[in-house]
């Protein structure tokens, strides 16, 4: 703890504990001129008030939280950038964990945000979480929640998302326009709002191109790219392969490359790909990588920004409002028609 | 705040306020059994212990903070993974703040962090920092801290790093092994502690092999991608140019690979580059990017290990520790000989 405390301050000032306290509380019953001393010692001593006796006092941490699956993302590390933005902006501290897509790690962090540590939370559930019921109960308790990106799919709540259906149809015939006749939608397992979105984009698209859709061609993906390697490498090598992939996360995409160059399978000639990514390497890959780009650090400031509303207002919970970005579909040469 | 506290914990219970408090501390003035009928009903209604009155109680936040210059980066998002993974062990709670490079920005969160809002602090410097003073004040307030990557280059004090000079010796070595005859170093212009070292490895390896330092060779650059990419365009379309680079952090190796797409320059067979960098995508990039590789992930594990010893020590200033890891050199497409 700091060696500048109020008694130290009183002690070197000749001024009372209560006086000095009441001077920086700018109480009526302390003179301008000793406001002035106090002030003026406060500053030379570098004195800073207790962070939990303020909190104690005021009720308020002036912290937030932001819950997310992981950090060494590129959606996410450029999310946090946004959300630390508007949270400096408004003089917050950001407490963030990593939920390393396990609900049960995510409900854990949940229950210690309770009795007063947050002002508020910024939350991106992981694939695994299959109930919001301590998100829930942390709200009831009076701490606002903003769901950003990965949002629950059976509630009304405040979110910021992006136009997933849309941006999976337009993937899906995007690879339609090159050519593919044969396109397999890449998922990671679990309860992703956003994975489901994305794919009901996907089946929407061949439905309008009067296209049928194999279940065979929906592929559940792990977390961990040695397995996923495998499970692509045989998945290219079936009698009956995709000609296009059109992968619902980042690391999806990464996996195919990797997948294609064991099998020596050529993109975009005999193989083409789109990927939901936001990876600044993606037009430096060989080849450069089409993209569906979300908009994170504009996700951030959005999320944080409503969040902020939120804690302003005490009946937060009376209008609920949810935010939809656009994401840019970018074409590269992994998606290039022969 | 939670809407459960001792208040309504003791009406539910029938029970004085003090009794619950002295119950949950688990107090020899209470019976066995009424300890059990509390523990059960602050369970049932999820209580959680106001954390603010707590940390004025304990005088302990279970808090740290990282500090670091920016997120969305794969050596630091990496990095954070680690520190994370050892503070949950801990049960203590991570709060982030970004510098963006910026030595006031740097100096005005350290100042936050006065006054017992965290137990201890890591910090990455900014490039810009020509002072630690702000920290010495911090330290000497009583809060243990541990610099890690970019540390001080003038004083003793805890810090984790990797061999830095080493690793920009033996990849200059391999740029010259490569057939390179005039070796450009590129750095980011400040006072970056590895950035210092990796050169000073840079010009033993030439010295060594007995080839002038050219000052032209040692190229300051910016954070900003456009204008780096416009001044090795410059660079590599001079008479004299390099034949080789050694990108002494990621995003000039991205920069140069853009400058040579620009400029129709074939890597490696007119221009070899090696980098640090801890891109998971290099070995996809057009071509694979040789790479000296730090143990991100380690060095954040270190880090957040050394830092809780600290912390659980009184005396943690007696003794200072310093830890340095080995970093990995990759061989990939960008440095091949011809």
């Amino acid at each position: 703890m700091s060696g500048v405390n109020l008694k130290k301050l009183s002690e070197e000032l000749g001024l009372s504990i209560s006086s000095v306290s009441k001077a920086l509380r700018d109480s009526y019953e302390i003179s301008a001129e000793t406001k002035k001393r106090v002030l003026e010692m406060a500053e030379k001593l570098n004195y800073q008030p207790n962070p939990f006796a303020r909190g104690l006092r005021k009720r308020k941490s002036i912290t937030i939280a932001v819950v997310i699956p992981e950090i060494a993302n590129n959606f996410f590390s450029v999310a946090i950038d946004g959300i630390q933005l508007i949270a400096q902006q408004k003089g917050y501290h950001v407490l963030t964990y990593l939920t390393h897509e396990d609900a049960q790690s995510e409900e854990s962090t949940v229950k210690h945000l309770q009795g007063g540590r947050v002002d508020g939370v910024l939350i991106s559930l992981c694939g695994d979480s299959a109930s919001v019921g301590h998100l829930l109960s942390l709200n009831e308790s009076g701490v606002p929640i903003v769901f950003f990106d990965r949002v629950p799919e059976t509630r009304e709540c405040p979110t910021v998302t992006t136009d997933d259906f849309e941006s999976g149809f337009k993937a899906t015939e995007h690879l339609l326009h090159a050519g593919c006749k044969r396109i397999a939608y890449l998922r990671v397992r679990g309860h992703l709002s956003t994975s489901q979105k994305r794919m009901d984009g996907y089946l929407a698209a061949l439905k309008k191109n009067k296209l049928h859709a194999d279940p065979k061609m929906i592929v559940d993906c792990t977390n961990e790219n040695m397995s996923n390697v495998e499970l692509l490498k045989k998945l290219l090598k079936l009698k009956n392969r995709p000609d296009g992939i059109f992968a619902s996360v980042e690391k999806l995409a990464i996996s195919t490359y990797y997948a294609c160059n064991e099998i020596k399978l050529k993109i975009p000639e005999q193989l083409k790909i789109i990927s939901f990514s936001n990876l600044r390497t993606a037009s430096l890959l060989s080849p450069s990588l089409s993209t569906i780009t979300q908009p994170a650090f504009e996700i951030g400031k959005e999320s944080a920004t409503l969040l902020f509303q939120m804690i302003e207002k005490k009946n937060f919970n009376n209008r609920i409002e949810q935010v939809v970005l656009k994401s840019d579909l970018i074409e590269r040469n992994s998606s290039k028609r022969k």
